[in-house]
């Protein structure tokens, strides 16, 4: 298993802080989560099924019917390899490390941003995040289109991860789905803060959608976080609230980072990344504090989330000046 | 996909009945399912962690720990076949679809009851589901165990799925998990009524179950699901109850059933199975009385689950009398 963020039980252990005094950063999920409506009995007590809503939601909110729901995004990232014929990947070095990991029975290259237009061409399969986790590197739409059509006039294909798009939606390439060699992940773990249900979404052409939905067999989503999940993709009020509102927040967590001496790097609506030698020694000094940011030692780093309550935005402000 | 229960809505647009009035009977599920108590809001928000109370009530509830959960027993029935490698896999005809599917990668054997016991020598995997789905066949707990002994000398392994053995504890191999080549597989869906969270558990070696999580990959069963079977797997009482009630109310099936010229076959606690020539007929004419029944054609018969509330008992009586 890789290390993830969202281990607050291990880190309470580690640092002898009880759970429930930890303010958690180490993920990029909306603190302020889509409040879960009561939910009918049937959804707990009956095998799920297709077409129940969901589906139809999603395609509504993405804006593409060519879809699959799965349990999270890291079933699909999982099963995707497979689905393949052997080849060359790339993808961006750095990136969320489940994706290399999972296609590491193919030819792998992991590149840094500015060699990757070089590599596609001699690339099966182009893998990226967008924007990329940790560091919140993007690459502009029409430059992925030219490189999903060059893909695609060979037989290969773009893989785009879109788990942190929910707040930019006109960047999503999900409208072009269907359209050969592009793959569209998406995740309703982030920006709806329902990572607990394990929903997502791919994208694709038809004939990939049907080989994954075989591959990953029936009944793969929970009854209970299909109801939840249809709920929330329909809710259009709540959607543009929490777009603002983490727009807002991002930009005053970018500010106070600045301001206590992580200055650099870039972030998305829903975390900062800072990219500094004493990435290790920062973490360490925070987590003292029971405060948990994500951790990367290669290049070194610290991914912050979002603050919640103002209770949270000043414990970090507090633990930042002691640095 | 293969053909499953439960497929309500497929069956209220073939027989144009509204969803709402159709008793379902095609599915093995307790009808009374366990109440699915208020969760708080974090099991949806965060991603799910293990050792948060769920391993430890069903090490407790099922008597080991050598265990890991899954996302249904369908998430640890697709993955065991490519934790072994390639061999003779034997298992009984007819049994649960979704078993032999998953291991038509292995040479496989389908055999009736009375040829296992002369193909374990030659197999390096003996599949059963114990009580066997459809048709209720049980091998007696002695004569699993000295087939597991003697696969497990070759190097080979015993899988046992024992989805509908809930009310029957004593019969379970559970206990005896952590002996070489012995994989026990066990489900909440049917027992708790808790189909649509889709959790499950897999019993076994722990390097076998390392190298099957490790497959799965993180997060596969969600929080809420976690939490509500957690509390399922430590509600003695309510476990004590529905043992009781679905002894009973599979007699009264059974009975109900004899009565109206549906004699023979066999049963669970949570099903009965009627062995028919006429199954097909006998399916139609209950579905065009929205009462929908699990058909299988090889062989022929019917599988009837357990009707719920009195009216459900009513309108299955009513209907039988009229075939």
């Amino acid at each position: 298993m890789l290390e993830h963020g969202g281990r607050l039980r291990a880190a309470a252990e580690r640092y002898r802080i009880p759970l429930a005094e930890w303010v958690d950063l180490s993920t990029g999920i909306n603190p302020r989560a889509y409040p879960v409506p009561a939910l009918p009995p049937e959804v707990w007590q009956r095998l799920p099924e297709a077409n129940d809503g969901l589906e139809a939601a999603a395609a509504a909110y993405y804006g593409s019917a060519s879809l699959l729901p799965v349990a999270g995004s890291q079933a699909a990232i999982q099963a995707l390899p497979a689905c393949f014929p052997p080849g060359r990947a790339v993808t961006l070095a750095p990136t969320y490390a489940e994706h290399p990991h999972a296609w590491r029975e193919h030819a792998l290259c992991a590149l840094p941003a500015a060699a990757i237009a070089d590599a596609v061409d001699s690339a099966d399969t182009l893998l990226l995040v967008q924007p990329n986790n940790p560091d919140a590197q993007r690459f502009p739409r029409e430059q992925l289109l030219a490189w999903r059509a060059r893909l695609a006039a060979r037989g290969g294909r773009l893989i785009v991860d879109e788990a942190f798009l929910d707040a930019e939606p006109g960047d999503s390439l999900v409208p072009l789905a269907g359209e050969p060699g592009l793959v569209v992940l998406r995740s309703v773990g982030k920006f709806f803060g329902l990572a607990g249900a394990r929903v997502g979404f791919v994208f694709a052409e038809a004939d990939l959608l049907a080989r994954l939905a075989d591959r990953l067999g029936p009944w793969a989503v929970s009854g209970p976080a299909r109801a939840v999940t249809a709920a929330a993709l329909a809710d259009r009020p709540w959607q543009e609230a929490a777009r603002q509102r983490l727009n807002a927040d991002s930009a005053r967590l970018a500010a106070l980072l600045n301001r206590h001496g992580l200055a650099g790097g870039g972030g998305t609506a829903l975390f900062q990344w800072r990219p500094t030698p004493d990435a290790v020694a920062i973490h360490a000094r925070l987590a003292e504090q029971a405060i948990l940011t994500r951790l990367f030692e290669t290049p070194a780093g610290l991914r912050f989330g979002l603050p919640g309550p103002e209770t949270e935005w000043a414990r970090l402000e507090a633990a930042l000046s002691r640095l």
